[in-house]
């Protein structure tokens, strides 16, 4: 994960305090008139834009390369480098990848104006709960350029507007990005300030953003890593979507299929080690270790993973490093797990308590009861059964496109995807009914 | 409406400060532990708690009432007057309600465990989403005693934890009423920390709460007038379910049935004033403001309510009392409506999008286009059309019980009941899926 590099650094000069505060004023006051416009908007005109987007995306390639050029050049002469450079960089495979996903966004059912649900009453009122947008989203992201796309599509097909406040290190990328967006708005017949982009790099515009831009903004949603996501849910006024991390757990049971306990711990660690739904502690049942420990633990240093364990674990193997108490809440993000021998359920059940994120977690088992509470008792956003952790994402569950994962437990949890965009309103059908 | 009387008064010795945070500190945890068992209970021993408590409550009658005269008597003491006395005053009667109540949400169906949806997908993964209880709700009432049996009640069927905070004029008689609920919690073998009083009148308990109790209050509801409301909303840290005000209005479009119109406008006013339902603000379609004002102006005023109007409201009858702007956006709570004549139907949007609190409207009109209209574009969380705003209630919606009407756009929108105290998990079985 990255640290919030964009709220620390500044690279161009801040406004005064006044400016800024009218700017961000009225950015939030110009996403609250666009919202009301793009809230209104057929499914057919918010598709036209999506594909207008995509076409001026594909058009402006090269203004788009030049600007991140420029930013990739800014970063360098900062001395940043590797994989924070890789986040940053664009190049045309990227470029149409982001005209693709909106065009994919484009190709989804719109969520907005579904009826929900629908009953009538004894006196005759028919009742029934109506999909409606949020109003304006606002996103807080890092450097990945390529967020602007993603986050501003999934708001516009939702009917939100959006404000988006990428790092200033990637703000020349996310700025031609977004005009190409602006222009698939206007060509559409929709308001540009329904995706707007905070201009400038002064990190006191993210503090007006948390404030929530004087009753603006319904909702916030972080991309980015740890300490991103920190203040963010520290310091927001309205409502987060978010998860702070994920450390995921893989319970292998005494009932486990010892093959399919060794390919979904694999999988769910090493497949992407830094998604947030990538395995981060093996517990490994007492009833069984004698069996399942060594070739669990094996397959994992076999597929180039650090195993750090408890004793019963390093037992097992020379290579493998002894755990500290650190190491059971820790997210790595990359080849290292955390394995422990756990009392059986329960006793998985009582560390993912204890240690867990409430993100995702798996039991392999072939025993159904031991698999059922398991299933009941983690309170985690995803649980699975015999499967792996790494499926913890919108489209693998089908929902298209996601623009993270929440784990509060407050409207959206799990994959946030189009429908956790939207809100509902009850719309009530008489005819003349007044209540006794 | 009430004012915060609780908030600001302190009738006992408050404890030290740090008396009072470990205090709060302890019933969070201990609620959080409760919380994970009534998360687990299944309908049969929430309803037979539930049963047990009404049971309680009429056996312990004389006990609560014996309360609830000390209440009184300290209330009277301190020249507290009328309807205050009379929210705060019970008798057999009110007991017996309270006691049925709780019988009535036994009945109603329980939420948790719901299958909301399911599906499978192309790789044999099987995705459904379950209802789970949302976990530790905190619930800030006034003077009202009943609303410790009913947020109570509400809470332990949906599987959550409460943290009562009741009003302190009223806590004698509050905590009589939820020793009953602890004594029908006991009986059923639940832990009686799932419902807690807090103990102490001292108002700093109030912020702990709002703070949080160090992660382990999942949501605040707030029952009670516009400044407790108004201060909870300002100050929590955690989500919070309510409504600051219902300024609600009727549109009466040159197409309604005249007849049709004066009763909803009746109804909708003065059934009963008090409620967060009742109109505030009556506007007119322009087009038939000749034939349609004096009649409705008339019917309300032979209704026995005062008539604030515009001057084209005040040429129709001598006894209209000309507004000012301080009148629109007015919740009156009382027999006094604002009276305003818009330009059709978009005027009326126009005026609720300024004046309105997104809570509950109503158009009353035969055109269906103009009515489709109204319930399309105005931004509440009930809109009606041919019938009384005063149908903004669960009960009246079919949830049975409500706990609140919210008009937040996140997770419960217009009436809080059962299935809105949830959250959801996703539940996904394999047979030994690993990620491609």
């Amino acid at each position: 994960m990255t640290s919030a590099h964009d709220l620390t650094t500044s690279t161009s000069a801040p406004p005064a305090d006044a400016d800024l505060a009218t700017l961000m004023h009225d950015m939030g006051q110009r996403a609250r008139r666009a919202a009301g416009v793009l809230a209104l908007a057929s499914s057919a005109i918010k598709n036209s834009a999506l594909r207008a987007a995509a076409d001026a995306l594909r058009s402006g390639t090269d203004a788009i390369l030049t600007a991140n050029a420029g930013d990739m050049a800014a970063a360098r002469g900062r001395g940043t480098k590797g994989s924070f450079l890789d986040r940053l960089a664009l190049d045309k495979g990227r470029i149409e990848a982001m005209a693709g996903g909106l065009e994919d966004i484009a190709a989804l059912a719109d969520p907005v104006g579904q009826t929900i649900a629908e009953w009538t009453r004894p006196n005759g009122l028919r009742i029934s709960r109506v999909r409606v947008p949020l109003g304006v989203i606002g996103i807080i992201y890092e450097s990945r350029p390529n967020v602007t796309a993603d986050a501003g599509a999934l708001c516009l097909k939702s009917g939100n507007a959006a404000i988006l406040r990428g790092g200033s290190e990637s703000i020349g990328s996310s700025t031609a990005i977004m005009s190409c967006l602006q222009e698939g708005l206007e060509s559409a017949g929709l308001p540009g300030d329904a995706i707007q982009m905070v201009p400038t790099t002064d990190r006191a515009a993210v503090g007006y953003m948390l404030a929530g831009l004087d009753g603006a903004i319904d909702l916030i949603v972080p991309r980015g890593g740890r300490s991103l996501v920190a203040r963010v849910q520290d310091e927001a006024r309205v409502p987060v979507f978010a998860h702070l991390e994920g450390v995921c757990h893989v319970y292998v049971d005494r009932s486990a299929d010892p093959a399919m306990a060794r390919d979904i711990v694999v999988n769910a660690k090493m497949r992407r080690t830094s998604v947030c739904g990538a395995a981060e502690t093996l517990l490994v049942d007492r009833a069984a270790a004698d069996t399942l420990l060594k070739p669990l633990v094996s397959a994992l240093e076999g597929a180039g993973c650090e195993v750090r364990g408890d004793p019963m674990v390093c037992a097992v193997d020379g290579t493998v490093v002894p755990a500290t108490e650190a190491d059971w809440p820790k997210e790595y993000g990359d080849a290292i797990i955390a394995v422990k021998v756990v009392d059986g359920v329960d006793g998985a059940i009582d560390h993912i308590a204890r240690y867990g994120s409430n993100h995702t977690e798996t039991i392999i088992a072939e025993d159904a009861a031991m698999a059922e509470r398991f299933l009941e008792r983690v309170d985690s956003a995803i649980v699975l059964h015999n499967a792996s952790t790494q499926f913890a994402d919108g489209g693998e569950f089908g929902m298209g496109a996601e623009i993270g994962i929440a784990t509060g437990k407050l409207h959206a949890r799990g994959p946030v995807g189009l429908e956790q965009l939207t809100s509902f309103k009850y719309v009530v059908r008489g005819d003349g009914q007044t209540r006794p």
